[in-house]
């Protein structure tokens, strides 16, 4: 009989059933107890350890469970053949980082990315996330609904429709991990047989994607008010990628009129679609809300797309998209077979995020903050002597410095670098074998979204210094 | 001054700093409180409704955070303009479901793509969920690492070398929203100007996605062993995508020589690649364990793919393929901008989950629950006379009973229908221009993983019945 003379630690963090279960558990591993020897019973082992039974039953449980012993009827418990059981050395997992390219961190970063998340509201997010785990809960764990969940896709139609104007019915919207994502999802739908014209300068996230997806991509101009209509006509594509309520880089707010042209050209062809990426839409500063392009649409033209990377926090992964019933049909025929992206326990954080009033709260608090960032930067800006002149400014989380005469783009940023502030500039974002044209000057990017006000104030200060004019 | 007679219910679930900001926020969303009309100071608030004084300040400060109220200095607090700011009906927002397609509820079910859910470790998952959303977590928060974050792929890598011989540096592996998703961004990778082959029967939703991605897809013929290599020769493929430790649906083992002959066709041609899918390689539970066909690789030749759908939770969303360095390069090259579809978080608790022990400890519980499924159902099968073979029962969750003469599939799966039992036809499985071959006969898929011991006895008594010889 197998001697079991286990040094019991009573009072730590490990219960005892626990203690028994590994140190057996590390005999039989490293070959102490043979495979068929048989373990003393549990009568017999709770005497010999001055344990309550119900702990020794708990350990032998575990051991069976993970089936490291047998028990046989009337006999007791044995060794089982362990050879195919597994048994990570967890030491092995050496956690060294490969080389990453480490980027120069700048003591001020303007960054259009930017997102605070200092107001995110963890408790509640916690509290959330805790409910959604309890007990019970087996059903979330098995494979969900393809397009996502339908309380959180209704919860998306609601917040739609109050805060964006948008037309839509669950069963249109589909829940995706990311727009990345949302857009190689689009693409399967549709095919890629298309010409998609983005807007110059673009995000280029965007551009990239359809280009790898193979589809014809190209540029249209645009004036102050947005995409030409004029000149995506001649550009005869048959898709529009746009951000009208707020154009990234340019942060142009495209105007009714100009939606309705574009709505008209979707109109005036079969298979023409217009992409609505409303990526930042919910924060607006100035003047009356316009709707989305989505809610004028009365024909099926557009394609809706909005995230919560930048309203809630990047790294949550989701985002969405509401398709228009003709492609929707196209969706269950092709691609209904897709899993969805978005892990179920997720998705009903997300839904009660929003259905709890958590949604609605935080966006008000955020916007209520980036406007004072915004105001606090403007007010800055306007005291600069310098020939530029502010755009864009009317929503979303970054603004836009055209320079006329003085440093060329490069130097505006070098020179900002030089005092420790990271500025961007525009002609990153033109694609395709058009450049920024001359004429344009230098324009620079500044993102307030994770800067305080102070924080502003002091980068300011040392930008009017790097760029005192030449 | 606007006077506040606040009914407050103390000892309820609601703070009192709430019940005051709800109370103030209701006034001034319905109009009852005019924008520029002013607060009375927190002074005078938390005498009238015998508060403390920092309850009053913390519901001012909440309706400040959010945009309701203004603050001006030495004036105090002033009802702000709230035309633009959110205000969702909650009520608006119907749950009621869209026509779902019900399908009839079986009181057994052989489903093959069965999982265990009551053996999930909830407890555990939900203390590492807990403490991944403690405070200070912002970082969490951010947008990662584009291939998964370092931690959860050297976890990965680790577990992969131990258990399946997978030969890999974290760099290598991508982390991704589940397999379709990982199949999706592997042909953005490497283009879709491939032929892809795949065995015959097959997965279909990995055939449906390589044909909607546009690739040429065409299957090629398998004997006892797996895929024939010389068919494959003959198909002038450059792509072959195998499951060479548990072949779905047929469930075949492929043996160390086919796979090395596989290996060897790759090796002769530049671009040519192999995609090995090891989506169940955890259970296995007759002879030795044979490495993944990537530990033979030695040429860059196998693109890896492993899920945690199968042996955590298919809901989780989270697999991970391991890209050879040349396939690697590519990836840098075209996707490397495509934002990871897995949120920070879930990667955290997966990592923890693996590298505490748990994923050890459950796979080992699962298989041994699942070994017992297995030999029950086996038991059950052999004392059912009827002129079956029973095939693909060394691993994996389900097993493939071969009808000689008697019912055709069809009948078959009626007939058990008749009593209450689904069961699973091979014939669904082929694809493309090639049907079943009508000399198979007959075959049944009975997978077991989700049911009990004794409901797969039972069921078993009543197959015996329905298909009691014609």
């Amino acid at each position: 009989m197998y001697e079991l003379t286990i040094n019991l630690q009573p009072g730590t963090k490990v219960p005892l059933y626990e203690q028994i279960y590994n140190y057996i558990k590390q005999d039989i591993q490293a070959g102490r107890m043979k495979s068929g020897e048989r373990l003393p019973s549990t009568r017999a082992l709770c005497r010999h350890l001055e344990v309550s039974r119900s702990t020794v039953e708990l350990a032998y449980e575990q051991l069976l469970s993970e089936g490291y012993v047998e028990a046989e009827p009337c006999r007791g418990y044995f060794v089982a053949q362990i050879e195919g059981l597994y048994q990570f050395d967890r030491k092995e997992n050496c956690r060294k980082p490969e080389n990453v390219r480490r980027e120069k961190k700048y003591r001020y970063d303007f960054s259009p990315f930017g997102v605070d998340l200092k107001s995110f509201p963890y408790n509640a997010w916690r509290r959330l996330s805790r409910e959604c785990l309890t007990d019970d809960r087996t059903e979330l764990f098995r494979l969900g609904d393809p397009q996502g969940e339908y309380g959180l896709r209704s919860a998306i139609c609601s917040y739609l429709h109050q805060a964006r104007g948008v037309n839509c019915r669950p069963d249109q919207v589909i829940v995706g991990a990311g727009s990345d994502y949302l857009r190689m999802l689009l693409i399967m739908i549709i095919g890629n047989h298309h010409r998609v014209a983005l807007e110059n300068p673009t995000y280029r996230q965007a551009y990239l994607m359809f280009e790898n997806l193979e589809c014809e991509v190209c540029t249209v101009d645009m004036d102050s008010r947005g995409m030409s209509v004029e000149k995506l006509r001649e550009s005869r594509s048959d898709i529009a990628f746009v951000m009208p309520s707020h154009q990234y880089p340019l942060g142009i707010v495209m105007p009714i009129r100009r939606r309705m042209e574009l709505l008209k050209w979707a109109d005036e062809a079969p298979g023409r679609y217009i992409i609505e990426d409303d990526y930042d839409s919910e924060f607006r500063y100035k003047g009356k809300p316009i709707p989305a392009l989505q809610g004028y649409d009365t024909h099926g033209k557009v394609i809706y797309m909005g995230t919560f990377s930048k309203s809630i926090a990047p790294a949550i992964r989701m985002s969405y998209m509401v398709l228009p019933d003709s492609v929707l049909e196209k969706y269950r025929e092709r691609c209904g077979f897709i899993s969805s992206t978005v892990s179920r326990v997720d998705q009903l954080i997300l839904q009660k995020f929003i259905e709890e009033g958590y949604y609605e709260r935080h966006l008000n608090k955020t916007r209520a903050l980036y406007k004072s960032r915004h105001d606090t930067l403007l007010g800055c800006l306007k005291e600069i002597r310098g020939d530029f002149e502010i755009s864009g400014e009317n929503a979303g989380v970054h603004l836009l410095l055209r320079f006329y005469g003085g440093y060329s783009e490069e130097e505006l940023i070098r020179r900002a670098a030089g005092k420790d502030v990271k500025v961007y500039g525009l002609s990153g974002y033109y694609v395709g074998e058009q450049k920024m044209p001359e004429k344009d000057g230098a324009v620079i990017l500044l993102g307030y979204a994770n800067m305080s006000e102070d924080r502003i104030r002091e980068a300011a200060a040392l930008l009017e210094e790097a760029w005192r004019n030449k």
